[in-house]
């Protein structure tokens, strides 16, 4: 690993695949568009994991499993949904290899599937074939489950975590009595999401409703959480969909309700993915590597041991065992580097890639003088502490650094978040500091088309929160009136 | 659910398929041989999975995450592993389906993939693939490194859990520097599984190596462990493989040891799966439904409040929460069943059925006289006992139920194990009391292919602890000399 990551200015989409490389979060498979995930990259994913699943069940959900495979019919069942999803797929057409004395291993014709079997791109599908079993009656729900799993679309263009051909995620799905039941549930998703992003990942994020054209296919309302990355490209990071009765409707199911008549099940289905780790990357690293927030950091503070002789090495690997013990007790997740044969320099700059955000540093003259040496990796500051009370300057220190980066890039995208009152003012901002565009917007598909095609932003989200909305703001394009500001932005 | 669970006696396969259906654990998926895992059993298996997760973690293990995807030609890299794996499995053939005018929705002709893909079976190939690209100095060693996936093989004869097409489970993959290392890795890892089954379903298991003939496709030696079912026969529950060289060689990963020579990489596999639900229901549940181990039990105590008026109610609700936040307290997963609408029986009847090994029952009488009532799961046994002291109370039992789990299941086995000297009372005990028969075997793949021809009865492992090796024993068809006893059974 000789090389340097590129930094960001001189190209940013380099700089990205550097910073996974280098902190080895993960790589490409031999099959095409299919990332391997390693530790280090896990790591993180279980830790997110974690902090959901935690916010999930304490909001009354429990967690299933659904099959991967989807009958190919059942993608045809929903209207809008086979547009979205029953296109790029991987298809499984047969069910056995032979070896043939020619050709080596080939597919066995004698398997052909009767119904092909489509790898699932997302389960509404099969998930509302079970429910329409499930529900009789309003004793029957609602139904609040959500499935941890991996899934498959097959994307032309991929880049590792942002677009993959596979990639894991959580799929809610949940089935509701009534209308408003099941929109509470869409906007409390759309919040939980907004929580773990602004608490968890320090990532500042706009909640909003998306415009008919981003909408889910097969929803009646996708409400999602954008944020914004330094290259002043917005990312989707997480989606929640009201879906009305589509999905009953289409799977047959109905409940009876406490007047005794039959009525369509409402939905909802909601999920976040491994896409977030992306987001995470672009949003905190640096050009010396990942930056991670503590919270969701595998390691929060590396202790690395200072010596020269061996008799040294042996005293300072037990002061430093003292050290992390004490972390460890105090609940921080805390290690020591005592790996030979590699020098501390070599181990900084390690930590520093992999965007530990605590390091440490303990040679015998600390010892001597009841010091040590901690780093910070968000801002690069070093200093020499009292041991004394340590435990306690790093639980603090730790909390700045989540701070530290949430404000960070909440100042980063508030000054990359312009009103606009002109289409041209619109452009040049675009092509000049980037980021988020609040301009008026009628409300009209030829309007939103026609921005896009020009100038490739989107509508990225309707702000759930309206923005001068008095009803004194007119259409960039068409001049008509607004009922509001909405975001645009170029987009990953 | 008016229908009743079919008794053991009566039929042991409708019995198992009917404590799954009642207590709520799976079910059949519309896609032939998949299943639907629903939030009771789903539970189960996260507790499996945080138990098993920590052991690997504390012996060095890291988690990461392997495409779903294999190319074909990686199947028929490893001689043995094509005979094991390049058969029945899914074919991913096509990356597209377009609407048809006439015939509706149809994979796009246009859309074959140049090389096939297999839904992985297992994931020997595409690891030891990247291993390769990992691995160059003995610096790179160990690697020690665990997935959490799903895995398809298309099994035409399927049952819940047991044996089903798609299937949950974990694969260690490690790679070593030396043959003995991977060997005690591999030994390290039989006696991780074997510990979990009895420390925490409270299934007793035999530690042994399989024959040649019930070998992991690829491995040198496949460790197991085999518990005994309440109907006589054998499951195996989890494996660990020692993979000598061959995977290394497959795909060409070599390493520079310490004396600076070429050297192919020594390494293990290890699995455990879905399955074990499955071996867990078999061993410990009754005619009643489930009966779950405490300790991974999802809902270890629950507490049904019994009152029939308004104002009873409200008293009754908040002294059953005093009691379960005392039990939270101390680490218990306790819960109040407050549902109104259903009689404290029916409700009794449910838990029952979902096997919580502790059932409260508290009304205004027992608030009056400062008791409540505790009934066992397991034993069936109820009595009043003083709320004073419940938590500790409650606290034991929990223990004296994981233990009286286990060792009932011990006598069952121990009763269901009997040692043999010749063929007519081998087959005499098979087809009378069942279990386990030890009996004297030369090695020789001849009598063990008879013996499994003639009464169904495999070895199921040569035992790690050997049994009456002092070399007086002959094997039972050929007389030949015997190095032990070894364990046949009927098997799933």
């Amino acid at each position: 690993m000789a090389d340097a990551i590129t930094s960001r200015e001189t190209d940013y989409s380099k700089w990205y695949l550097d910073v996974i490389r280098h902190a080895k979060l993960a790589e490409h498979s031999p099959v095409r568009g299919c990332m391997i995930i390693r530790p280090n990259g896990y790591a993180l994913w279980e830790n997110m994991q974690a902090a959901l699943d935690k916010m999930f069940k304490d909001t009354g959900h429990e967690n299933a499993y659904f099959p991967i495979f989807i009958p190919q019919s059942f993608l045809a069942r929903e209207a809008d949904h086979v547009d979205g999803f029953a296109k790029e797929c991987a298809v499984v057409t047969h069910s056995r290899l032979k070896l043939d004395p020619e050709k080596g291993l080939i597919v066995d014709p004698d398997s052909k599937l009767e119904e092909n079997l489509i790898v699932r791109p997302t389960s509404e599908t099969i998930v509302w074939d079970t429910y329409s079993r499930w529900i009789q009656s309003w004793r029957d729900l609602p139904i609040l489950i959500n499935l941890w799993n991996n899934v498959v679309r097959w994307e032309m263009r991929t880049r590792l975590f942002l677009r993959t051909m596979e990639f894991l995620w959580q799929e809610g799905h949940t089935a509701h009595a009534t209308r408003k039941e099941a929109v509470d549930e869409t906007i409390q998703m759309i919040d939980i999401y907004a929580r773990f992003a602004e608490e968890f990942m320090a990532v500042p994020v706009i909640k909003g409703i998306k415009t008919a054209s981003e909408r889910f296919a097969g929803a009646v309302d996708t409400y999602c959480i954008e944020a914004l990355m330094q290259d002043g490209k917005a990312l989707q990071a997480g989606t929640s969909h009201f879906l009305g009765q589509n999905f009953a409707k289409a799977f047959n199911c109905q409940f009876q309700n406490k007047n005794n008549e039959q009525e369509y099940v409402w939905a909802t289905s909601w999920g976040v993915s491994t896409r977030l780790i992306g987001a995470l990357i672009m949003v905190h690293s640096d050009d010396q590597g990942l930056v991670l927030p503590p919270k969701l950091a595998p390691t929060q503070v590396v202790l690395v041991p200072i010596y020269r002789k061996d008799e040294e090495r042996e005293q300072v690997l037990n002061e430093a065992d003292k050290v992390i013990g004490d972390l460890k007790a105090a609940g921080i997740r805390a290690k020591v580097d005592a790996r030979e044969g590699y020098r501390p320099g070599w181990k900084f700059n390690e930590y520093e890639v992999q965007g530990v955000p605590v390091r440490l540093a303990l040679g015998p003259r600390d010892i001597a003088s009841g010091t040590i040496e901690l780093a910070r990796r968000d801002t690069g500051t070093k200093e020499t502490v009292d041991r004394e009370g340590l435990t306690a300057l790093i639980s603090t220190t730790l909390s700045d650094i989540q701070q530290n980066l949430f404000d960070r890039a909440l100042a980063f995208r508030e000054d990359r978040t312009t009103a606009v009152d002109s289409y041209d003012e619109f452009k040049s901002v675009l092509d000049g500091k980037g980021g988020f565009v609040l301009a008026h917007w009628d409300g009209s598909a030829d309007t939103e088309t026609q921005i896009k095609e020009e100038t490739k932003a989107t509508i990225r989200c309707i702000p759930l929160d309206a923005i001068d909305a008095d009803g004194s703001g007119v259409d960039l394009i068409s001049g008509k009136p607004s009922a509001g500001r909405v975001y645009f932005a170029r987009a990953y």
